[in-house]
């Protein structure tokens, strides 16, 4: 898993990790794999509700009940890569003192909490700017720090406000939920361009700030790049499933086992597709010989490049087409596209395993998409198995607390 | 468009933006948001090609055509806001010099050309560094600087090869292109996080360097979150449609007019949209009354939830559901979803109009979606509608060019 010999770009930053679930795991993962020391905090009475995510790889290889104690969720495996995993009750009345001496060794704190939550636990940004003036405290929630409380924010419900899911299919269709969890992920993007940008902020008045993303607000913002209003002012369908009429021939067509998707818009890619359908006449009838012409007849055409390419394999369409230099590609499944070896080369999939067990499945998951000319990507060779796995190490080596100290947080179930 | 009182977090930073069509302009609209001044360089002999997206916003409202000398192409008018515009000819052989001018002067560059495009320019990375080795050069490509040709990197294309299309839609069903560009998103936004580490690690080096953002990369690493190939191995199904019967009644539900989301995976919810189905018997009935025997009958589950809720409006729906305290959303359209008090309060989506017209038209487009305590995100109220409209404040102001200079570089055609 330690890929980096060079330095990493936010190599001696320090991230308190109070997050659970998807949103705030993934942004926390950003910045362990760009080089941040990252300290998951978990309570010791169960941890990050995402260690009961079936599958589990373990022992057996994978699967989908948990059988042995160090059978370990893949969700957790591949979100809690490079993580210091300790354990805090931060209801109990000693923990506290625990966050605050964990604040003060910090520079980041990262929470996903229902809004609101991290204040009454006494843990919220107010707590820890007392605590060190220098802490950039950044708050993941579903409708933002200072929303009324909008109900639970999950994944699905947020594609369904943010008009995400109107965005994809076609103009009659039903909505379409998008299998990526595309608002739990976008953002932690956003809040890991929040705190760095406060960083840099830092370097100029020395203190830090409280950093407060939404997660409807930022899959609205990937919404409104497109112009909707403006097109149904203008009369255009905007929701126009596989294809793009008004930028026709341009979309996904089927073959005989399986789809691809196609550019060729201008007239020279026309005249190439045409060219490829073995029907190079198509660029001198009327219906097709120009830009608008084949926007007008643009059924008409998909019908024509449906009817051929459903004669011919995938692979074969794709050879005829990039013959004639017509942007083309396969529709990939996942399994497929993630074995990419230009994405492997890059790692932005990388393999993932028990830290215990080999990858015999081919287990890949997300890695940085960054590549930097002067610094390393990758993750520390560390992991919490069990929640508070690294207990003594951050309580003892990071915040310097004596043996008997620690004891006494055992003893007490504040760790 | 001003509505930054307090400081911006990158306030003080330049950038020289090279880019053109989406993904390397949104990079660049984000930095401008977040408070850098960007300074986007166009090719006089036409600029950025996204000038000619219709529709166009001016003097008549919206139109398809562009029929004024001042109507703006809406994709421009969302994309360069509070950006400077100058024009430079990048295959003059006086530019490298002016390049190599801007280069000293500024922080970062970010260019989104074919792979090799900028090297061949005279424009790339070695060139930039030679002049200010503090220089951030980042460069947003397809399948990465490093890739062999790998042909052309649409959005559309990129989403058919990450597998982005077959993660959403059903099991047999065709695959689903997303309606959002999120393959032209996604790079950018990993792109200004690789410049903001970039400027971390420069903060201890005092050097700058190459970052390169893959489209391809960018969007397999977010399919890459979820754990495809473990899910097939464990007899998982993942390509699951509109709901999710693993973790039945989860998904999007049919109204008389329209849909609804809902997540009722726990025992306590599922009660309640029992309830509000006016059905609480249905808690006692044996294929209902565990979250096993819930999956295991999730199609007669999902059967008898669409047939309450397809008696009801959306409204009426959500009410009786979140009476219950179950997690229920409409599924909302992108143009209500723009509406969004929340999002409008928190600039998440803000109104864009013709700098000389009136919005009349309610046009909004993506704002910054990070709340900072302490700094303000925004734009400066610039925006080149015509290309090289700052060409005598960047040359003269910035680099202190003399009018002659100036004039020479016109009547050349440089600028």
């Amino acid at each position: 898993m330690t890929e980096h010999s060079r330095e990493r770009p936010l190599d001696g930053l320090r991230v308190i990790d109070l997050t659970r679930a998807l949103a705030g795991p993934y942004a926390t993962l950003l910045l362990a794999g760009l080089g941040a020391e990252v300290i998951k905090v978990e309570d010791p009475r169960g941890g990050d509700l995402a260690r009961d995510n079936s599958p589990y790889v373990g022992r057996d290889g994978i699967t989908v009940e948990k059988t042995h104690d160090d059978d370990i969720s893949i969700s957790h495996l591949t979100r809690a890569r490079g993580k210091l995993g300790m354990s805090l009750n931060l209801k109990a009345p000693d923990a506290a003192a625990v966050f605050s001496d964990l604040v003060r060794t910090a520079d980041i704190v990262v929470e996903n909490f229902t809004a609101g939550t991290a204040d009454r636990l006494g843990i919220g940004y107010e707590v820890a700017k007392a605590a060190n003036p220098r802490i950039i405290y950044c708050s993941l929630s579903g409708f933002g720090a200072t929303a009324p409380e909008g109900g639970k924010a999950m994944d699905i419900i947020i594609q369904a406000l943010s008009g995400a899911m109107y965005a994809s299919g076609g103009a009659n269709e039903p909505p379409v939920r998008i299998g990526i969890p595309i608002a739990d992920m976008l953002a932690p993007v956003f809040s890991v361009i929040g705190i760095l940008s406060a960083l840099e902020q830092r370097h100029r008045t020395g203190l830090g700030q409280h950093i407060d993303v939404s997660m409807l607000g930022a899959l609205t913002s990937f919404v409104a790049i497109e112009n909707w209003s403006a097109m149904a002012a203008a009369g255009m369908q905007a929701r126009t499933g596989l294809t793009v009429q008004r930028l026709s021939p341009f979309g996904v067509f089927e073959c005989a086992d399986g789809y691809i998707a196609l550019v060729a818009v201008h007239e020279k890619l026309a005249r190439g597709l045409f060219r490829a359908m073995g029907q190079p006449q198509l660029g001198d009838d009327a219906r097709f010989a120009s830009r608008d012409t084949r926007v007008a007849n643009a059924a008409e055409l998909e019908r024509q490049i449906n009817a051929w390419s459903s004669g011919l394999t995938v692979k074969q369409a794709v050879a005829l087409l990039e013959a004639e230099g017509v942007p083309v590609a396969p529709v990939r499944h996942p399994d497929e596209a993630l074995q990419d070896p230009r994405v492997i080369a890059r790692h932005e999939a990388v393999p993932v395993a028990h830290p215990a067990y080999e990858n015999n499945d081919n287990l890949r998951t997300a890695g940085i998409p960054i590549t930097f000319s002067d610094a390393d990507t990758g993750f520390d060779d560390v992991l919490p198995i069990h929640v508070g796995e690294h207990n003594d190490r951050v309580l003892a080596q990071t915040l310097g607390y004596s043996e008997a100290r620690i004891a006494e947080l055992r003893a007490k179930g504040v760790i």
